[in-house]
């Protein structure tokens, strides 16, 4: 809810009005509402709960509102209590009683409830879309990167060369799984409330599952009461937007530390940075900035929804119409940031020759040379130490593995100086590690096609 | 920020400006940027640092604009970058070249940790005014009610009689710690960053300390890259409104429990509750559900902050944009929240007959008895077994204590067959207990006196 | 971890190690670690990797460790840095070199990520299977309480009448979502990081997809780094049992709100409440607290593991130690306290007699009134309407529906005269209420078919 | 609470006591436990509620018991229901009947809470002076460092010059609030809840400010239902955590950062990193990751006690028991991370070389010329236009401020010819910045003297 919303200035005799209006949050889902009433009406008639007639002239007249208020010819009048008695206002000024009678077998909880779930519907699809673009954009930014070598880094110090693709494509798999995720939270939300009443049902003859066919819901949902009072949809949702921004600021993290001057290795396209009027090829990273920054925002989002329900009792409190706040910007915040990190991405260029030389001969490749020896039958733990020894050597030298000969290296350990063009070649050590997800580029190939299958 | 802001909708091209937006929280901080700005003018000339009658016009054109958009007359042009920019705008529109003089030896980042600071000041006093009279109203609630009886519980059982007031007053209490929270939070955002610069400070001759005064700000930040970094007292300002919601939360499922059927000791007044077009006597709670249910807000606030400045290193990052949304969300919807439960409670009607003769010869009362044995030396332990013996035995004979009669209780032990008073005396029992603190009448006055006396 | 845990002391000179250790979760997956280490043995044999008698020495060797250490005749030396160590300093004290080769191809890294993946399978098949036995339960006791007649609450003011079943299978459907929800992060778990190395894979011709199948996972983690760093399976765990949480505080709070004098509804076995010496009677529904009160505790293992991975940069830094403190607590917790709350729902007592005078002619029947309007064509706001104005009579008289008599009633509307039986009848009202998921029996008898028949 | 606590493993009949103990907690306050037990017999024998000869037997048996704890001769008999019992029962074993008398005019309620209070004391003071080391370790490396040059960034670009002191002192300002913060904390926690009783005092005639006054406690908590009830102290104290976690947070992520190949601006202490069996001259800055990694934790902990009370009726209820685990860990966490930071920043080594040379014609001394410009009366915004320009020659050339000669420069403008001398000066830019709270060398000394100062 905006934090200009209506506020309660405490004076005498004031009523709770303002203060306890959802105006803001329900002006998101006229759509849904109209969708929802229309689908009613529909079924009302159909069941004979209401003459034929008065169906007919109610769906049409909420079609005739759903048009106009797409066309910015009518919006619901602020001064009904909500959005709901706004729309019933209307109907009942342009058809008289029979907009009366459009709220036969029906509460105000399971409609706001099914209009929640529409909205979720259709928000948690484009959520799972623009998650999916960005997988796809990462795919994309590894194919064209090629061959492109970095250091791969554990506690922010360089640990072995890998392909800029196993990188990216190590953030593919996180965000592939967020759409998993989003979906199964879809799943969970595509069940109809419609009918279920203030919490018992009704004694009416309604048919519950012709109003969920007719709103595209996959099921009814099997309980007017649980219909009604459940939020764990809501939760799972904010859960899921909250692990995806935690995937968006790890990535966003490291576009910030690659662009700083130390690193230089990633440049962000001018529109997603801000410059400086005195330095105007100064590129600050505010777009990764405001992603990292707004994990927390989501995170209380969810914290948030947790909060609500903790000790409420069923069926329907006043507590619950705090949902839809933070529901609403948990999912809207995270598509805005996933959408802003596939444009960062798709416009991002890597400085291919940053590490290339650098790690020629790094420290990073030890573990070459220790594999070789364990591929010749020296066991790990002493592979390591005798490895070790040498890296002692060079540094003691000043320098990198390139500071020694493999003569040198054979004096004092044969095999090792037998083995010595493994500690110099980086890209060789990268492509070396064919293993099932490893950082050789045939793997790394494999996961573009597979990423790409991915639904 | 509202939900409905300015979003990202991804297209090639588009850049940051409208999702990096934050008019809705700079429209709520365009007074404290006009004062931070004459202040500023003000020192300017005083110091020598810009003309005299540069100083002067500056700082008579910041006045005319205050009052310009206080009347309604100016507003920020939202076509300009920010609410900053519109008012250098505005006044280089008024005043030509001098206008462009106003952000001499200041930077955006010292200018909006002013604005802020300067915000939290009122705010934070206002807040603190309403937890006040919410402290005084229960005090007005205690002093009005008198000897009203009712349960103590604890685990939501009968525990101890206690008198009404005894129990509005560990409220108040609680409350009145919360205003030294609130206070103390002040007391650290009482510091002024006018004058930090980007973080380093400026190699022009300013003085801090003047613009401190004529800001109202009681000292100046003593080092230049803590005062634009630093959230700190945005967090504890959080923390302060989140621990004050959890003495509303307790206080509205009281109310809520209270006014259940089943409880009927509490009638909320009209105003606070809602009804029901088909049973016109019904009063929900929904004020008291509204407040419960918007402590998982504040929570969330909380939260958010703390997880933005999580890992965040120095001096300014973009991150920190997002302090605005969930700072003075926090604070408005507490002062509301407080707002509310001082007029549901000054409205409120409690049910004096509620609690007074049920609780006579009430299990609950089994301590009088059990304590009136160890004032005749009877060890502790010991006193509660027998007290339990006779418990049991009215258990059995189908009732409370009142289902004996003292000589029955004599023929087992005669020492209870004496005290027997003691366990039909509800009002005694909530009377005798005199000990500082304890619920006897002598004590709620006290406290009353020691309530108004605080700050 | 551990309260109690090693500290730092801070002290010059003194390391890390005491504060660094995880030795208290890591004797949690000891076994976990044996299996990792089994398969990872059997498959460097079978590729040639070791020599096949080492492999089979390892094996041999690692299955005697964990029956040794099953039946507590071995542990894991304290004094080694930690328990994967601890095995393999064993492991070489019994083999001699061949000892030290079962690290070969393999990383601290994917090591540990392997044994909390398997944990994890273990126990969330087990916190699956607790709460579909809750889930049974509730099908159980609403089967065993049959037509028990109860107040639907909303606003926790008498709502609708309802049979308890009704209540109890609304906590039943939301606890099958909690299922669900924990098997889909299950799914998310059941892949294997083993092979993946510190982050790049491995050079050497390991076979991932059999050390998987030895290991029961479904499938291998596509991406090295992705495999290492990943921690979003243990923070959708965390959030499937927030989630599960909040619905058990739910129930929680209610079991207590019944469980209290003026509610009196529910009566918890003494086994799952607390009494007192004095109060033999007294029966403190403690366990129902327990569970509510740790719901922050789970919320706040959720929160933790959301922080950690804030702003976290691939691949492996130690703050992801961090996770299993947090992830351990919360899936154990969880597990205690849906047993628990099965075992209190099994052995509570419903006073099946405590609504069912109560709402005779309660003004909660008055939807009755307006449906039965309704259903006689009556548009929808006007049968409220008329509803209320009798309501409003009866309330005036000083009583509930049956204040009046049809006759009475029919002098001002001589429709609800008619219908005025459907006032008194508060069993009817529950019965009437056939639409799907309704409160009436057949509802109930169909949706216990079907929640048995669920996964 | 550890995690390998006693567990519920949900069989028929098995009850709550394994599940709801807070064994582990209380060992912790073993000795609080038995010091307010000592003040609290005194005062009976005073008030002459039992006689003095038994207060005088129990006194010196709980002295007895407190060194015999101390010495590790005696410990609370697990088997007893809690620590409380255990100590009760050891007494009256020791006493007979005179040991039953100690619990006379007290309560389990205010006795927990007299324990916690008197943990926090010590703790919160012990955590205020550890902070308080690291603040003067600050100010003890900015004195020994001197004027070592870095790079200010913002946006982890770089921004201005600085001292590295100033950096130092930004951290040590924010730290030096927490201390007021810890400070206020404890403040809250110094009131006796002593004789509060189990909500509603007592009729015995105890005197509260004798026990307080034994126990160094400021004042009595003047309403005994608040007493029992409030864990506003508590939260309020996980707060301060929280937050002082954060900032160490942003140091820990420096440090990381600045060690960083890429960076290379901070070498760490051995002691205080991990390395690698086969990079011996590796050191990945663990201990800084292990406190980014835990603040995560403690946020959760003070969720968990927030959430814990949302809602809460009341006065007593179990979930309160929940308070000490998230207490205990969030005081001890943070005490160990602030001291684990002190010895990290005692111990580093920064090169002091690293930005000296760098910085010299770096863009990031742009400022100084616009300052200059600004100090000849050119507008401030046309000054940044005019510095601009010059700036992106330079760039055009290949190169920074360096790349051009004055005479070049003041071909295009004239006033920046004849200040160009700035433009190359980054300890000048540095030095100048003399304004209160700048990074000039004076005001870093005017900062140390007056941290050394605070209390």
């Amino acid at each position: 809810m905006s934090i200009l919303r209506g506020r309660f200035r405490g004076k005498a005799g004031e009523d709770l009005a303002a203060f306890a209006s959802s105006a803001e949050e329900d002006s998101l889902m006229v759509v849904e509402d109209l969708r929802g009433s229309r689908a009613h009406a529909t079924m009302l008639g159909e069941s004979g709960i209401i003459p034929d007639q008065d169906a007919s002239a109610l769906v049409a007249a909420i079609e005739t509102l759903e048009q106009e208020y797409r066309s910015g010819a009518w919006e619901p009048d602020p001064v009904e209590e909500d959005v709901h008695m706004a729309v019933e206002a209307e109907l009942t000024r342009r058809l008289g009683g029979v907009g009366k009678k459009l709220h036969t077998a029906r509460s105000r909880n399971d409609q706001v409830a099914t209009d929640v779930r529409l909205w979720l519907l259709a928000h948690l699809d484009e959520l799972a879309e623009c998650v999916r673009e960005l997988v796809l954009t990462l795919v994309d930014c590894t194919q064209r990167s090629g061959k492109a070598l970095m250091a791969g880094y554990t506690h922010l110090q360089r640990g072995q060369p890998v392909w800029l693709g196993h990188y990216l494509l190590a953030h593919a798999w996180s965000l592939q799984r967020d759409v998993a995720r989003i979906q199964a939270a879809r799943e969970r939300c595509n069940a109809s409330p419609l009918g279920a009443g203030a919490m018992a049902g009704t004694s009416h003859p309604i048919d519950r599952v012709r109003t969920a066919a007719l709103l595209g819901f996959e099921r009814v949902l099997p309980n007017a009461m649980d219909a009604v009072a459940a939020r764990d949809h809501m939760q799972e949702t904010a859960a899921a937007c909250a692990i995806c921004m935690s995937h968006l600021s790890r990535m966003a993290e490291e576009l910030i530390v690659w662009a700083s001057a130390e690193f230089a290795f990633v440049k962000l396209a001018e529109e997603y940075t801000t410059g400086s009027s005195i330095m105007p090829q100064k590129r600050n990273p505010d777009g990764a900035e405001l992603i990292r920054g707004k994990t927390g925002r989501v995170y209380g989002n969810l914290q948030a929804l947790l909060v609500m329900t903790k000790g409420l009792p069923l069926a329907y409190n006043r507590d619950l119409q705090e949902d839809r706040t933070a529901l609403f910007d948990a999912v809207l915040t995270t598509t805005d940031c996933v959408r802003l990190m596939a444009r960062m991405w798709a416009t991002a260029e890597v400085d291919r020759d940053r590490f290339a030389q650098e790690l020629r001969g790094d420290f990073s490749l030890a573990t070459e040379l220790a594999d070789g020896l364990a591929q010749r039958g020296v066991p790990f733990r002493e592979a390591h130490e005798r490895v070790g020894a040498i890296v002692r050597r060079c540094d003691e030298a000043g320098g990198n593995f390139a500071a020694l000969t493999p003569e040198q290296v054979a004096e004092t350990d044969p095999d090792l100086g037998e083995l010595w063009s493994l500690a110099l070649d980086a890209e060789g050590a990268a492509e070396r590690r064919v293993s099932q997800g490893g950082t050789a580029w045939s793997q790394i190939e494999d996961q573009c096609e597979a990423l790409k299958r991915q639904g």
